[in-house]
């Protein structure tokens, strides 16, 4: 154990699941002086973190029984039933603490299993990349029982970054993580739409992309007016409207028909729009469209 | 005017179209010391920026008239259009800075029949909303003539903010702002659902927007990147690929389905990836996208 660690500090841990997450979490742990057992389904995963000071066990539940804490980090809650059904033997007593992204669901699903088991379990996300953990920059999300986050924080605090606990809803950080990523991935649709429709013009993705942080730095000022608004459901649209902006995605959605694009995600968000303008609200503001996404498209 | 300003700024300028930001135009000129002529289609608009110390003009050619430097912010070139030609018996000698957002084509087509009637022209953009203008946080866009440009930068510094000159093409400026409001539109409607789907799982948007600004802090780091391998045509996958994140989409469509919402732009991305992955492209980076994006979807 590197001697910067507290002694106290140096808990056993096992990480189940060694992708690029799960090689990057062992790793953190290992650098936070914590004797750090591993597993991966597929053989030859561990090797850099053995060499880092990190123990490779034979199987998962082999890996369970090294470590009172388990995180567990795979592709899906499909992956990790099986992980977990797999060394269920070995399950009684321990803390699983489940960081892979699915849906409310199913992390309720497999907290009740784990508590049928006898284990504790605390759901978590990850809201970063593999290269932010164990640095100022990662963010974690965990919801479960607050004494079992409180009795781990100290070693999950190994990851670095900031970690929040959202409450005791087992589905509460996967709640976040889906929405989070709603919110990412239909950014990231739209900024690879931009540059597209910039080559089409001669715009370099290069020459765009400052501008386009730029742009994006409009929105912070205005979340948590925006915020606000869709929570206490008032739709002041003197700034900005509705049918204005449907009439500025008429214009992308113009030019990028005229240079031959692909224009569904902008009709698509053009759609929702004019089901707001049909149902007589085109001068509301553009929280008024978080409303009519509550509801299904005819 | 305000012994604050230096006399050698107080360049008389003018000011066509009085909505929330042409009124916001103006006032920052009025405070930069221009004698500043406003007017608008509709009356009324001018009254406070006169009380400000403007000066209402009773039409647009008497306002073209009063000023050589020729400011006009409004709805669309439909309304640019008929209001020049109002105005042409006084705008030979002039400088039009289009400041209404349109497409390049429109762009270039005004700069055309500015020319025509002998006047100079430059089109610009305003990336920032009404209440940047005069704030350091204020971001213009020009394209046009250099020399022109040069010519009233220091009357346009009144604006404050940051302008950027983007080269000789009349249109470049409305291509950058087209491309940018398509990631800007396509990211609030993101946004909105992720408030939505947040909303199903009893999860405020004011609780959501403080981690909705952290997930965009992911963007900004590898904005550089995305671009420059957008550019190049590579599409390295290693850290995310675009079966992977169709998976994720997945994963939030079924969310938010299953909760009863409108799934449209979700789904309208996923076929976007969709396209990729049947094309074998699969295990390429989110990059892929943009290419994918340039040609019509069949
Ligand atoms: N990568 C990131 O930047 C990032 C960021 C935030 C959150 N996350 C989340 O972290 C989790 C892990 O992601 P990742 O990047 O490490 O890669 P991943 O490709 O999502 O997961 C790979 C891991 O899942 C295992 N696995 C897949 N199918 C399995 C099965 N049927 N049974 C047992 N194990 C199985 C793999 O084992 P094998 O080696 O045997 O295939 C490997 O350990 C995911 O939920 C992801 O959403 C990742
Ligand atoms: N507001 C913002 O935050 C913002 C931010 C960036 C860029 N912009 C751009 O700035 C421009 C102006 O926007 P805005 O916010 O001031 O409001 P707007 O609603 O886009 O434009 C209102 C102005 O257009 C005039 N107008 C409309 N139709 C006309 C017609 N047929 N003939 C003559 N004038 C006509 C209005 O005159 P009446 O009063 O007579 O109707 C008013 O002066 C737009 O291109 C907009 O995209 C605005």
């Amino acid at each position: 154990m590197p001697s910067t660690t507290p002694s106290n500090t140096a808990v056993p841990v096992t990480v189940l699941g060694l992708g690029p997450m799960g090689r990057a979490l062992a790793a953190a742990f290992v650098q936070g002086g914590h004797p750090t057992t591993v597993w991966n389904r597929t053989a030859g995963k561990a090797d850099e973190l053995v060499a880092q000071g990190a123990t490779a066990a034979a199987s998962a539940a082999e890996a369970v029984a090294a470590s009172e804490l388990v995180i567990i980090c795979v592709i899906d809650y499909d992956a990790v039933d099986s992980i977990l059904e797999s060394a269920s033997a070995a399950i009684k007593g321990r803390t699983l603490v489940n960081v892979t992204a699915d849906s409310p669901e199913r992390a309720r699903t497999t907290a009740a299993w784990a508590a049928e088991q006898g284990a504790d379990y605390l759901d978590g996300t990850i809201l970063t990349p593999t290269v932010t953990i164990g640095t100022p920059n990662a963010v974690f999300l965990f919801s479960g029982p607050e004494a079992l986050y409180e009795r781990h924080r100290d070693v999950l605090a190994s990851l670095r970054g900031t970690a929040t606990y959202l409450g005791t809803d087992f589905g509460r950080s996967a709640a976040y993580d889906v929405a989070l990523l709603d919110f990412f991935w239909t950014s990231v649709s739209g900024l690879m739409h931009a540059f597209a429709l910039a080559k089409k013009e001669n715009i370099a993705a290069r020459e765009l992309a400052p501008f386009a942080l730029g742009i994006f730095n409009i929105l912070p000022p205005i979340m948590e007016l925006l915020a606000g608004n869709v929570d206490d459901g008032i739709y002041p649209g003197e700034d900005s409207n509705v049918a204005s902006v449907a009439a500025g995605i008429d214009h992308i959605i113009h030019a990028a028909e005229e240079r031959n694009m692909d224009t569904g995600v902008l009709r698509a968000a053009r759609a929702v729009a004019q089901r707001v303008i049909d149902e007589g609200n085109g001068t509301d503001g553009i929280e008024r469209l978080a409303e009519v996404l509550s509801r299904p498209a005819k």
